[in-house]
C-alpha cells in the first residue's frame, strides 16, 4: 500500500497453511480491527480426548510467529518427548503432537469442557500468544468433513494425515453442517457496514473453504454484500502448492487449473487472483487479476496481501 | 527369603507412592504369576479431557523403574515443555503433567474412548513398560473419592494436589462406589485357591485402601478367606511418612498412631506390621509384628517385602 492506509474492513475465509500465509500478510497491512479471519473447523477432531482444531492452530501459530517455518504448521522449536513415550507404549502415532502444541489442545479441551465456546477459547489462545486480529472459527458448532474414498468413508484427519491423502476421493461431506450456525462474530464480520472486501484465501476450496460456506447463512451473507469477493487461486500452473488439491480435482473429473477454480467459485467470487504463470488462463464470468501468488517469504505474503487490498480498492463500486 | 521360594500367591491392596514401594519389593521376591497388585482408582480424574489414574501410574512407574526417584511419583528424566506452554496460555497448572507422563494419559484416554476397560489398558501400559506382574485396577467402573472439608466438598485431586491437603477434612465419600464391581481379575486374585496372604500396603487407609474396600464384594471376599490378612502401618512413631494421613487422623478425632490403624482395620486385618519405633505400641485383637518399615532404598523395599512374606508363612493356619 506504499504507506497509504487501507480504509474499511476485510473478512477473510481461511483454511490452514496457505491461507494462513496470506492472513499473516494481511495482518501486516491492516489495523487489528480491520481484519477478521474466518477459519475452517471442518478439520477439527478429537484425539486421545483432546479437542484439536488444526486450521485454527495453524492460523494462530502463523500470526504469532510461533509456527514451524519448515512445515507451515505446528510450532517452532518443538520437542517430541510425548510422541516418543507414546511410541514406546504402542500408541497411535499417525498424528504428530508436539510437547508445546499439546498445551494448546489441552487448554482448548479444558475450556470447552468448562462450557466455553470455540470462539472464546480461540480468542483466549490468540491473545495469550500476542495476536490482536480476530481469528474466528466459522462456527462454534461441530462440523466434520468426511472424505468418501475408494477405501470407504474417512474422517478428514484419517484421510489427510493418517492416509496421507492416498485414497482416491469420490466425494466430500460436511457432517452436521445443516445443524450449525455461524457465530455472532462471523455474522458481524460479514455484515460490517464498512466491509471493503471479502477475501477467500488460497486454501483448498473443497477441504477448507467449502466447510465454511456449508454453514447455513454464510454463503448467503457473502452473496448479499455488494463488496468485491476476491479469491486467490490455490492452483498455480496446474499444481496445488501444498496438499491434495490437484490430485483431488483430477479425481473429481475436473482439470487441475485456475479455470476450474473460477468455475467452482462462479456466482460467489467476483475476482480470481492468479499467478503470473497463469497469465494466459481464460475463464468467463469472473475477473482475473495477475500477480505473483507463490508465498515463500514474509515479503511475498505482504506483497500478495498488498495486491489483494489494491484489487479491492480498484474493484470498489465495480462489482455486483 | 534367603533364596527359599515362597509358595502360593499374594494379593496386595495398594495406593500410590508408599504402597508402590512395597509392591516393588514384593515383585522382586515373587514370580510374576504369584503377585496381584489391586490398585485404588478413587483418585482417578479427568483433566483437559485426559483420563488420569495417579495410583495406577505410580505403581506402573515404580515397578518399571521409570519413576522419578526424588518424588516417588511421575517419571524420571521428565521434561516440562507442555506445562511451560500451558503456563504461557494462562491454563490451569495446579496439576503437573510431564511431557512423557502425558503419553500414558493420552494412551489410556484413547483406548478407553475406543471401548477398552481400565484393566485392559493398564495391562497394555504395564506390558509395554516391561512389567510382568498383574497391576489390577480395583474396578473398571468409576469411583471417585470426594473430600468433605471445612471449605466444602472437593474432588480428591483438588484437595490433594490443588489445595495441598490444607483444608481440614470432615469426612470422605467414595462417589458411585455402590454402583461399582470388582473386576473379574480382582475377584480371581482374591479367590485364588493357592492364595497365601492378602497384603494391605502402607498406603493411606482412608484415601487409598478404603476406596478399594468400598467396592461391593471386595471386603466380603477378603473376610471370607482363611488366609492371613497382613497390613503394614503407614504411620511410624505417630507420623505419616508422606501425605496427609497424620493430619487427617487428627481431624477425624483419632490419635495419629499405630493403635488407631489397628482399630481402623479391626475385623479385617489379622496382623499389623509396625516399625521398630512402635515396638511398644499396644493394641488388642490384631497381632503385631515389628520390623523396619521405612523404605528409603530398594533394599529396604525388598527387606520389608521379605518380612511380610515370612510373616505370612509363620501365620499360615494360625488365623481366623
Amino acid at each position: 500500500m506504499n504507506g497509504a492506509r487501507f480504509t474499511g474492513k476485510i473478512a477473510a475465509l481461511c483454511g490452514g497453511v496457505g491461507g494462513a500465509k496470506l492472513a499473516l500478510g494481511l495482518s501486516h497491512l491492516l489495523e487489528p480491527d480491520q481484519l477478521s479471519i474466518i477459519v475452517n473447523t471442518g478439520d477439527d477432531f478429537e484425539h486421545f480426548g483432546l479437542a484439536i482444531s488444526p486450521d485454527i492452530d495453524t492460523v494462530i501459530y502463523t500470526l504469532s510467529g510461533e509456527v514451524n517455518p519448515e512445515t507451515g504448521w505446528g510450532r517452532k522449536d518443538e520437542t517430541w518427548r510425548f510422541m516418543e513415550a507414546l511410541t514406546r507404549l504402542g500408541g497411535e502415532t499417525w498424528f504428530n503432537l508436539g510437547d508445546t502444541d499439546l498445551a494448546t489442545h489441552a487448554f482448548r479441551t479444558g475450556r470447552l469442557a468448562g462450557g466455553a465456546g470455540l470462539t472464546d477459547v480461540t480468542r483466549e489462545i490468540a491473545r495469550a500468544m500476542g495476536i490482536k486480529v480476530a481469528i474466528l472459527p466459522a462456527t462454534d458448532d461441530p462440523i466434520r468433513t468426511v472424505v468418501e474414498t475408494d477405501e470407504g468413508a474417512l474422517p478428514f484427519q484419517r484421510y489427510f494425515v493418517g492416509r496421507q491423502c492416498q485414497p482416491a476421493v469420490r466425494s466430500l461431506r460436511y457432517e452436521n453442517a445443516r445443524n450449525t450456525r455461524p457465530t455472532p462474530q462471523v455474522v458481524a464480520a460479514l455484515e460490517a457496514p464498512d466491509l471493503a472486501a471479502i477475501v477467500i484465501c488460497p486454501s483448498n476450496p473443497f477441504l477448507s473453504v467449502e466447510p465454511i460456506l456449508a454453514i447455513p447463512g454464510i454463503r448467503e451473507r457473502i452473496e448479499a454484500r455488494d463488496v468485491p469477493v476476491i479469491a486467490i487461486s490455490p492452483i498455480i500452473a496446474g499444481q496445488s502448492i501444498k496438499g491434495p488439491l490437484g490430485k483431488m480435482m483430477g479425481e473429481f473429473g475436473m482439470a487441475s487449473d485456475v479455470a476450474s477454480i473460477a468455475d467452482h467459485y462462479r456466482g460467489l467470487v467476483d475476482i480470481l487472483v492468479v499467478d503470473e504463470a497463469d497469465r494466459e488462463a481464460v475463464f468467463d464470468g469472473t475477473k482475473k487479476r495477475v500477480t505473483k501468488t507463490l508465498m515463500k517469504t514474509l515479503d511475498d505474503r505482504i506483497a500478495l496481501a498488498d495486491f489483494v487490498l489494491r484489487t479491492a480498492i480498484d474493484a470498489k463500486g465495480d462489482t455486483k
